[in-house]
């Protein structure tokens, strides 16, 4: 059992509002009101932004060139995954200006901050726990919308999103992660740790189903901000 | 007008919506039903400790002593302030430890770690727009809650709270907090870098009227968290 | 053995080279020029200024009112110890205006931006394990310089600097600082964190040994700077 | 005269004890010991891992993607001018792994974890200014020592660093540094913050200068670090 399952086995219903979260299974059953999915999507894009200097904030903390180079691919990657948003929200004919002007909604808001603030407070442990729940959680819901695989998923509604995720390009990113979390882990896991780590991965999981809820509750109710 | 005043008619729509937000009125003609105090009251002790942390955060980030020293001064006044909530949770049979270890609200974390981010991504002048809502704000909504004195309240229910807020030793810091926005914005506040702190000053202060509105909704549902 | 006994056997030669440091000795046996001791108490107390941001940092990076509160206490000990410094200083005509406009030497610069660096990158430990040469070893050298007590020392030269730190209240303090090192350890040190520790230690030994030497240079050369 | 310009003119002689030190005199007329040349450049290896990480936390402190992938490019490019080094140390012996366990130097210390002070404790206006002296230095002295163009050096025995900088490639990194700094200043600098960033910026000049001296007292002693 790795570092990734052992957190998750102790944070179980935390982890399962996030990865079973109504959203997602309307998601996967192609149920989504697409206000829903685009609400979810532009939050998404302001999302990726405050993960980018996540990645940045890993660089910085890094103290050898193989972590410094490690963190700034991560960097790069999600750079990258922005343009997945930037094509989709273009044929609702919105462009990357009109996106990053788009005000946070308090659920993009929580969860951003509260990894960086991890990060900042604590050490690369830290920040990479905060971060799994997103980083290895979307490859895991990716697999499990596409359990016949990618081609299987014929004209999905959401066949792009699912695409990119349940893609092997994103697993590998995935299982990459799960290896650098045993590695950070076997610097400096202590058994007294273990639970703040799994409270801390716990939260984590639970403001990801926030980010969820705010793309059901944009259907429903139009916000303020 | 100085810079405060600047900002608050510059961010006037979001403004109105903290302080003269529904649980501020209720607070102030005494309808608002103590649940959704008691709410907002254990969320704002979890809170304060994260501002604690940003007022070390203005601290290391000084440059001379006497700024460490003034910065001192506030995160000592902030740990001053929880002693408020300590005396009116023990009421309700609630330990600090009890508080200490309540899960924090999505709008806690959000109002709290965007401050904080905004203090570790930028300089003093962000941080102390951001914290101003806070500061500066609760002592408008107390002399609001008090027009004629802290005496003339009688047996108001929430006569303690208002008391403290509206009192002269909480005016005084936040004039002081006032005064200090003037001294840090004279040494970096350019007219083009204005419109981004009305920006981010408008943004806290709807963080700040969804915190309220998290104990109005305490009432009424039970949140998972 | 706790955990700054450990440190200081893995790192001996760089220990003995701060604490048997021909200034210690020649301040122990009274023989160190003024001008030295007058270059060095001037360096410390911009040390300090920074050592006091460090604490600050550490504050910042607490997760509990508890943690807050000791390393706020820690800042306000550091903030007390200046008044050493103004006092001494004050009879060779120094304000403290013009020891905080003193400029900064490389050694000064180079041990506390150490420090902090260390705290930004890493965690509470790397922190502390960065302060620990200076917090704990201020005290060993204090209590090497009196072996017969601070009464014993008569009218000793440095008189008033060893009794400081041979004293109770900063024997107190280091004990303190000890027991905190080892708690923080047991909550993340592994063996193989060990080995980092240990070089951040003797790199932090060797830096303040180098913090001497530039009191000993600032006898026999003017620094440009 | 732009914002860079205008720092050197307020801190001219910290500046030229930097860009006309004996170092790079010598280095200029190709009498430069190689050991003291060896001394530089195995320490500049890890003077630049320090500063990847600075560019790291540029971007980590930026708001905008625009930024973070400015800042992003500013990381990778210093990653790649590491290969200058790596390529001429493999000349002498020495393997990337044998550079990056070499131990660093008090100068390297001062520099860098400065520099990364600055920018923790400051916004990125003062990131950048006291990052200036080496990257847009290095550029200066560059094309000093290289006044007829590169391909005039001939023989040079440090033909391939003086390259490097007095390089097209080069030369477009400090133009485009320049312009950045003034871009930030407009957003930023007000009078009053200039006499603090033209002293932060003699003051990294300063340590600059002792960089090149380090070099230089690596012929005459060996340093027991």
């Amino acid at each position: 059992m790795d570092i990734f399952d052992r957190l998750k086995a102790s944070a179980q219903s935390d982890w399962d509002s996030y990865v079973d979260h109504a959203f997602v299974r309307q998601m996967g059953d192609g149920t989504l009101p697409e206000p829903a999915f685009r609400t979810y999507l532009v939050q998404d894009y302001l999302f990726l932004i405050q993960f980018a200097r996540a990645w940045a904030l890993a660089a910085y903390k890094s103290r050898t060139i193989a972590d410094i180079r490690a963190a700034q691919a991560g960097l790069a990657s999600i750079l990258d995954e922005t343009e997945l948003h930037v094509r989709l929200c273009a044929r609702w004919g919105l462009s990357p200006e009109a996106l990053e002007a788009a005000p946070e909604h308090q659920a993009t808001v929580a969860y951003t901050r509260f990894v960086l603030d991890c990060g900042a407070a604590g050490d690369l442990l830290d920040l990479h726990v905060a971060l799994a729940p997103c980083v290895i959680g979307y490859a895991e819901i990716g697999r499990k919308l596409a359990p016949h695989g990618v081609d299987a998923l014929g004209d999905h509604p959401y066949r792009e999103w699912i695409g990119e995720y349940a893609g092997d390009g994103y697993q590998g990113v995935a299982d990459a992660a799960r290896r650098h979390l045993d590695d950070l882990a076997a610097r400096s896991l202590t058994d007294r740790r273990f639970a703040e780590l799994s409270s801390l991965f716990g939260k984590a999981s639970r403001l990801e189903a926030d980010f969820w809820q705010m793309g059901l509750d944009g259907v429903t109710k139009e916000r303020r901000d």
